[in-house]
């Protein structure tokens, strides 16, 4: 029995992608229904579903909206099309490496299919088994990422890493709510995360939906928090882990790590092995994307800077594994040195 | 003749305390006149004026708006209500020291003076001295804390330090003026900081008032930032520096310190010897305001986390004196390890 309950974070339902619209949170819980690969792209781009684990799911059905898309019974074509969809939704944010994984697992499905009846089979068998393997990956990581946390810890977290962040069950965020749900008191610092608010708006929202106390701070919060002694230990996703232990997540992790070293504060990443690639050696491999500069400058409508003033947005940042006390995937705690290998 | 060019961010004018309304930029920028102590206390705890210096210079004229206002030509109650308008003026904001001193400048000529007429020159020429020696002081620190800035650098700020944040010359990023001033290229990266985005909205203003190319960048991005190499060197103010050299200023500083001193990037303070307050053996014994979650948990009017959330909303952190590597007064470049004295 899963001990966690799972959000319908990413579902596939009557030939439609469903998704909850995570820009519509917390004012509206709203699930939209995508259906062509342009709204998939749209919907990862805009991160209406973000998180790792999530948009490779996303990106899995997406191939199935492709084929459903496509109009045409030659297998040749159907795999121009699949190609196509293949390209167009993989480009839509480079750095998670949970996207391309999931899109080449469909590739090899669909470059091994006889005919067009058994591709149509195999694509939704493999879609599926994507979303069914990521929530039990949830399941056993954050199961692991509970062993970690005593009770009455003060957990401060960076971005969203529940449910939303993932098929449904979550990995850094679902740990603690594994924790909360075998008994222990627990208490979540929620690192807002700008631009784009995660913390505030999504890990406080999964927070208060089940019962958790949250309290939300500005990233400029975290190092005199880190510092008063107050945390009991940091626990962050991740977006691509290199085979060293290098950690890309949400910009400001960084930060968050080296506060967290030097308060000597445990530092944990959790992530399914979907976020591991082992073919790059380390961090400074790992492509990181820069996002529109109106993500930074204007908030809600508002312009938050003078006109035509330039920002630094990039996504995502690298934390050595140095900084790194524990990798916890659905195989069970790593502590470092790390040596991911492929396979 | 001054080095830089001073705004009009604290006057006194016909019997009104005449500011910079700095919570309508960069949207609009306006003059707002406050006549009463009620109007000068609102504006200084909602950051309509703000900045350790500058809050100072309002103080002092919060006094001669005091005593305007007072119905009274009797000595002993004009000193009741000076005491009163003190206490009150005095307790707006805890943390920067400027705002104490400054009414315990004003306090010495109030209980000094032998009748309600020669009281109220006296304090006029004792507001007018402060907010002159802030021109003063701003100038000869400016022109210091330019020395240590290089022709092509490229510096990253926190908060707002320019002349928003003093009677208007400015302090940490006044330096940055100096240095452009001086034929100097520049290139200043300013720190959004959150939740009041000082750094978005009036660094970003004041560099593009003077031509100087400004980008802006939220906090949690300063970590990969500096460890590009790209930063040459890190510009703050302070609020209270204790006399051992540890700064109190605005939250979010103490990250920044640790990250630079982290990648080897040099981290300098500018401030008025009025911020030093050497009663203060260390930085442990600085008051530390704490605001309103909503500072936080909204934004422009619009919800960012769900209600009933929880914030951690303090205005300012501590770094300690190790991390600094400088402390730039109007009396020269302080180098560690820092020894300030009183008087």
């Amino acid at each position: 029995m899963p001990s966690i309950v799972a959000l319908p974070t990413v579902r596939f339902e009557a030939g439609r992608l469903r998704i909850i619209d995570q820009t519509l949170l917390p004012g509206r819980y709203e699930i939209i229904s995508l259906g062509t690969v342009d709204e998939v792209c749209e919907a990862i781009r805009s991160l209406r579903v973000r998180g790792a684990p999530a948009i490779g799911v996303a990106g899995a059905y997406g191939i199935s909206v492709a084929l459903l898309e496509a109009r045409t019974k030659s297998l040749d074509d159907l795999r121009g099309c699949l190609a196509d969809a293949t390209r167009r939704i993989g480009a839509t944010r480079p750095t998670a490496v949970n996207l391309a994984w999931a899109l080449e697992r469909m590739r090899v499905v669909w470059m091994s299919a006889h005919d067009a009846t058994s591709l149509t089979t195999a694509l939704a068998r493999e879609a599926d088994a994507i979303l069914n393997e990521d929530l039990a990956m949830s399941d056993a990581m954050t199961t692991h990422g509970a062993t970690l946390i005593k009770d009455g810890d003060a957990l401060l977290t960076h971005c969203n890493t529940g449910g939303l962040a993932t098929g449904g069950g979550g990995t850094a965020l679902g740990a603690v709510f594994a924790a909360a749900a075998a008994g222990k008191a627990v208490r979540v610092f929620a690192n807002e995360t700008r631009p784009l608010l995660q913390g505030a708006r999504l890990t406080a929202w999964e927070c208060a939906q089940r019962g958790v106390p949250v309290t939300v701070l500005v990233e400029g919060a975290a190092a005199s928090l880190l510092s008063s002694g107050k945390i009991a230990s940091v626990f962050v996703g991740a977006d691509r882990v290199a085979a060293n232990g290098d950690v890309a997540n949400k910009v400001g992790t960084l930060g968050v790590a080296v506060l967290a070293r030097r308060a000597r504060v445990p530092f944990y990443v959790v992530a399914p092995s979907s976020t591991i690639d082992a073919s790059l050696p380390d961090g400074a491999c790992i492509p990181i994307e820069h996002r529109a500069p109106d993500e930074v400058v204007r908030f809600a409508g508002v312009a938050t800077s003078p006109d035509g003033v330039e920002a630094y947005n990039p996504a995502f940042d690298v934390t050595p594994a140095d900084l790194i006390d524990a990798i916890v995937t659905e195989r069970g705690v790593h502590r470092p040195p790390f040596a991911f290998g492929r396979g």
